[in-house]
């Protein structure tokens, strides 16, 4: 990759973010309705490329069965309010009505609450019972933990952190090994976030079905802000896809997708996600914006409600739609947060191809 | 073109806006009177390098002989409100007045009355009895429809879309083969948008006489946000003079057109498109703030109606003057919407050229 | 110059702002007090580098003394409101009073008033009658014509326009040959602007004293809108400092002045300008910022004024306190508004220069 | 360190703000338990890479005792309120209430009193008598009027002007001489600002104990408007950190800490500054913000005072929490304005690193 000086003897490479590139059309075009957006990941099909992010702006019990009929995959955080609380509505709708300044705070107590085994269990039970594919996300710190009450009950497994790395290391105590983690479940395991090709590569190595490009959210998350690390996600979707391609050969053939998590607010970064080599994409803010989700319009990651250092907070969004129109349309406005999915068929019959691996092929220019 | 690297094994080019490109000028100056703006296509001629975008805001059947005596060629789209409707006149009332947020819904209902192929013929017949230029415009998907109606009644057809690309694949049914549905037309026609050198090349090798660079729209267009398309301008209509100069040496002869069509909301953005190399620009929302267009300071496009995936939106831009002022002068501004002709010519006396070809070889510089 | 591409076959350098670039403290620092802003054009001695920009917002025969009592070059437009009234006060209080969008308009009208000969005659002669340098700007179209009435009664002639280049070429009537015109004066002349190297040779070669670079304003004038021109400041004065420099050997060591015009609201602009080459600023919407500027927080160019295409207008700065305060200080805000000397002082002594000369050779870096 | 082209003949580098580079993870992760922050100069070791800035509006002698506590280098300026008044709160009390647009010329009144040496001896003694390690910044322009009063008093003195030299050069009278000067002393010296490398390089040179990078202010001070000088800090410190490790073989082994100074208003901020290089980071306008501190969410810093050309200005901040919770936490907001240890400590682990040397290695990327 290109090097720049920042000083003397410190050289540094330089990234780009979804605002900084566009997919080119090139010289053919094709209908929309020949566009398929399916993807398949293990044993699970999807009618588009879009995972729903594990937090509970998006993901309920409820809104989990909504998505999963939309064609989306969804994954409900084991760690949120509905493991916490039995009847977590109340303080969905109490966090909902906060004001701006009150969040972070109030949210922190509400989710100091501990979250109960039993509810984790029954909760993973009745998604089952729905008939619809279960998926649900744990942190890497209480992966070990709550490993056994998952393992046999769920279909997919999201272990989702702000960084996770195939070695964790620490001074006390026995850190997650992943490797042999994945290795003694029976369920495709997605993990991340990574940002670049080595730490992608290492955790395609503990035998991942997907890896999560980023750093676990865009609107709503201030990494940034709070601890200087940034990923500009262009670069890092384009380096992971690079990591898969290296692993595929060196593996002989596995082939681990490869999911763009954060700075997706609209469905035309999406797209670039995709043209930069993103398998699928997971959205957050996107669907916090149906009147349907459990966000309503407002949105929060699960780094927001840190109980030391948040490193998000409860944005204010507004809605744009209900959860159908917002994946699968109709639009009724410009601005990219409506049928996500007849956006993405769109640009991809516009520039030509007629499934999502290869529109990884497609033209990006930078520019403004 | 200059490469850099976006990711590991995904390389990609800079692209430029006309935001910027600037017109440096050189050691000569001359009198802005001793300037020529004429500009010809086919046997048309006019007296500046300006074609009206069709689209509702800008050209009615009113507006397009008021903007022909003004020397612009006005082109009026055969897929809006006046083929839909035969008084279109009040629907084209409640759309200028409709609230921001009312807008898209309710303009998508408008359109969604048919097209009456009667009243097609009517305007075109009613233009063609003015006794002006008469040239319309068709969409892509609608110009085998429309051929037949249109052929001889008109002295130029304009098929624009997004994007049009000369090799158009559909599964089932038979796409658009521009290069025989041009050879088969009396009329010579001007086609896109394209936005790179592949695409213009192709474009001109179907017989067009013109080609519009760009992706159908500037103010009032959103495809960056939903498709994640975009492309910068100041270097889609570099590359399209290029494949124009080289077509012209393929073709032993064939001058095709190229018109800049999008993000030139200021006269400067119009003189830096020339510049560029562009023969003509579309112009769209200069000319909606027209106190006598269509849309009165209010502009949208085609691609703001569509019934499930609008691109576009109509934007509130207040009123200039009148199309006289605003295409001619006086001007009574500096933000550069109002004497387009007469900004254009200062500009190229400015930088010591005398007319729009050679003015094209100007020196353009990079920067803020 | 570093080149980029726009587009296939056509390349562009790229060129710098005044915000772009900083000055970088070297190893040593001095006094303050030890710092002369001195600056002599011809034989002419201000104190220091600064010339007050020749527009009605800033010099008038009242402010043109206090100017020059504060020593600075002042420079009254003999094509100005006091050129066209014998009582011009009324109409400046008009204009300073005009609603925001009324402002063009009127002073389109106020200035349609013909210049008087006579009342030119008579201002000059005041000023002369002062005892202060007398220095007086008229615009290239008008230069011929008024040449008589300002030969012998002024001692520095300013010819400034947007772009004046050396070679003006006309096809009808005879275009100003700058050479012989500048010849036949028996007063130094300050001509401009100008933007690049070449244009800026030329113009040394007509026998000018002094250059003027840049469009001719900054915070008033609006010519990248409307004319598509623009020039990234530092690049400017850098490019004609070498100009400076080769014409200096070219000549056998006649060193032409160059003065930046434009783009340089606050006293760090100034400084950077100088630490790019100039030799001297031409400072407008800081000195009409007066409370006692004939502008008193309002200000506009000649530009502004014109009939059928304004390339700037009126702008409401505010004021910063009298003249003596922002040339000289003491300075009450951290803005850049006030003690432009006190500044340009500093800057040179934290540098670690004692002249104005030595401080061109100040490193500049790159930079937000 | 790469060039560009500014104009002919003249050639410059590009540098890079905090905001412009960010820290990337690598493969490897930790705990945040398991990184130790602690930083030692000379004899004197603190829990945080933290040193208050010496300005009013932060550092108090009783601020400074809670900063103490918290691990922080709490540097109190012997040229602020305290030493020119013996009741200093009411005139702190005055500022923070003072309207924006009456704050700079009254605190120009307010600072006008001339320091008494003999409140200058009672703090530092009361400081003393407290227990803790003692602090205390001087002007580069008074260092050698106060050096007898604070040698043998204080531990650590700190030298803090916009730019230091090592080579003051002055017309009259005998600059001060900072070789010899600290050479005088007993006391370590931390001595700044700087902002390249071979001022730095000098600067160790002198015997100083820690150099101060940048130009001593970041919210507050204004020196890019005012003077044109301007650091992007990323590069400075970069620059500075080479410095020191080509300082460190020259000298046979003395390594000078080099802190960064200004434009670091968020923990993420920080984070990059030690990533860049940095020992440790001085920490102005985040600490201003404790409702605890002597400005309570107002801050200047000592150049706002100037009295004729102040190079700052009081910034209204708002309050964050007490010292305590923005230096160890919680936080409750996740704009980098909390916990800012914690933070550091979040980012050293997250990228697998378990000191601040050792975080020095850590890559950095370019990008928004």
């Amino acid at each position: 990759m290109s090097e720049y000086e920042i000083g003397r003897a410190r050289r540094s490479r330089r990234a780009y973010t979804f605002d900084e590139v566009s997919v080119v059309p090139s010289r053919r075009t094709r209908n929309a309705t020949d566009v398929s957006l399916d993807w398949q990941i293990d044993a699970y099909r999807f009618d588009a490329p879009l995972m729903a992010a594990p937090t509970d702006s998006v993901v309920s019990p409820e809104s989990a069965a909504t998505l999963a009929d939309l064609g989306v995959l969804a994954v409900l955080n084991i760690e949120g309010l509905w493991s916490r609380y039995s009847d977590a509505q109340p303080y969905l709708d109490e966090i909902v009505a906060l004001p701006d300044e009150a969040a972070t705070p109030r949210m922190q107590q509400i989710y100091a609450q501990p979250i109960d085994p039993d509810l984790v269990t029954d909760r993973i039970a009745k998604l089952r019972a729905s008939g619809r594919i279960v998926a649900v996300a744990v942190s890497p710190s209480r992966a070990a933990e709550f490993g056994p009450l998952i393992a046999g009950a769920t279909d997919l497994l999201v272990i989702r952190g702000t960084t996770v790395s195939a070695q964790h290391v620490a001074a006390d105590g026995e850190p997650l090994n992943l490797r042999s983690f994945i290795g003694d479940l029976d369920v495709p395991v997605i993990v991340g976030g990574c940002a670049n090709y080595q730490s992608a590569l290492h955790l395609m190595r503990t035998g991942a079905a997907g890896v999560l490009v980023g750093f676990g959210g865009g609107a709503a998350h201030r990494t940034a802000n709070v601890l200087g690390v940034r990923v500009p996600m262009a670069t890092a979707v384009a380096e992971v896809a690079e990591a898969r391609r290296d692993y595929l050969d060196e593996s002989g053939g596995r082939y681990v997708h490869v999911l763009a998590d954060g700075s997706m607010g609209r469905s035309g970064h999406m797209v670039r996600a995709l043209a930069c080599g993103a398998d699928a994409v997971v959205v957050g803010s996107a669907l916090a914006r149906g009147t349907d989700s459990p966000g309503r319009g407002m949105h929060w990651g699960p780094e927001a409600v840190h109980p030391t250092l948040p490193r998000g907070q409860r944005v204010r969004l507004g809605t744009a739609g209900t959860l159908a129109e917002i994946v699968q349309g109709p639009s009724h406005t410009a601005d990219g947060t409506m049928n996500l999915a007849g956006a993405i068929r769109k640009a991809v019959s516009t520039a030509g191809y007629t499934d999502l691996k290869e529109f990884q092929r497609v033209e990006v220019i930078l520019g403004d």
